[in-house]
């Protein structure tokens, strides 16, 4: 009973998906959809993106949350134009909820946008928000086992960001090890180490969406 | 056009959650439901309570992945009964696959049964498993933020570990703080601060798991 359920939603969100995908394209605007597990470092990392581009480029952004605003507040005070969507319950964001927020978003005037889903490593990878690139992040603090347990994730990301690689001394994580497992799922990962706390590594990140720009 | 299909599931889900509870309780057997984010730490702190408890009691666990039998592989060799429960996509239990894994459970010899549910702060807070108690585990890198954006599983678990706190010199994670909020959320919650690294404080885990035996 439960599959039918599943395929009409995501067939659902694939239209949707792809309107956005269109409107998008049209305005040349770069749309990045970020995931991860909870406490992975998702907000304090476009935190750290919108000081640094935000001279450069008008960013926007779509913060997905189950409740509260917490996160929407940090990234409006970092000066992006931000939109909050509360899923209420719901693990993941689908297009139906971006079309909402795309209403508050001007995206003529918007080179880039964020789309920061809910914090969990399964479910946002399934659903299609018509971004260009879905970009994932993962602290090494949640082990180096994640691959093998959550495919499909590494399999659709772009760019994995290991992050928090300041607490590499203090806990089991070998990266070699992951590089070479993520790679074998999918040889077209751009795979980068950073830290959000010590800033270690973000700048071949910022020099990686300045690379994907569109105008 | 979702909701009702939700409830629904959950309605079909409570039923089978009802039926379990009764068997559970017929055999005087502990169920508890540990739940987390990914990399949280549910596995190891299996590993090290069957390790202590298993010249004691009778210990079975039910592993929930996405997928493969990484975990499974781990708790098998720690010395439990140990079925592995592969969601092919689901980013939670339900009772209908606890009932398949009860299948291949001795229920009658058996003291204590862990249900170790799939990584992720949101889902499985939502589905009862017949469980007696919901145990929550939260790694101290994932930050002090987690009760407001993820309220409901800190709103059931009767008791919440805070794992990793050997990390608490590194990351900005505020005990207090979070001991705080997490009880106004849930007066009755236990919080345990544990490292499944060191060992420390896993004695007062264990001992909270002796004084709930029912046989």
């Amino acid at each position: 009973m439960k599959i039918p359920v599943v395929r009409n939603i995501l067939e659902a969100n694939e239209r949707i998906a792809n309107e956005h995908r269109q409107l998008f394209r049209q305005n040349n605007l770069l749309v990045l959809n970020l995931m991860g597990s909870p406490g992975t470092g998702k907000t304090s990392l476009l935190e750290h993106t919108i000081h640094y581009l935000k001279g450069k480029l008008r960013i926007g952004v779509i913060e997905g949350d189950v409740q509260s605003s917490v996160d929407a507040e940090r990234i409006s005070q970092a000066g992006a134009a931000t939109v909050q969507i509360n899923t209420g319950g719901a693990c993941h964001l689908e297009g139906n909820m971006i079309k909402a927020a795309l209403d508050s978003i001007n995206v003529e005037e918007t080179d880039l946008l964020f789309i920061e889903n809910v914090g969990n490593l399964v479910c946002p990878a399934e659903f299609d928000l018509g971004e260009d690139f879905k970009v994932m992040i993962l602290s090494v603090a949640e082990g180096d086992d994640k691959p093998e347990k959550y495919p499909l994730m590494f399999h659709e990301a772009s760019v994995l960001l290991l992050n928090k690689v300041d607490l590499l001394p203090y806990v089991n994580f070998d990266i070699g090890k992951i590089r070479k497992v993520v790679q074998s799922m999918n040889p077209k990962i751009k795979i980068l180490e950073i830290s959000c706390r010590t800033g270690e590594g973000l700048d071949n990140w910022f020099q990686w969406v300045l690379d994907h720009m569109k105008k």
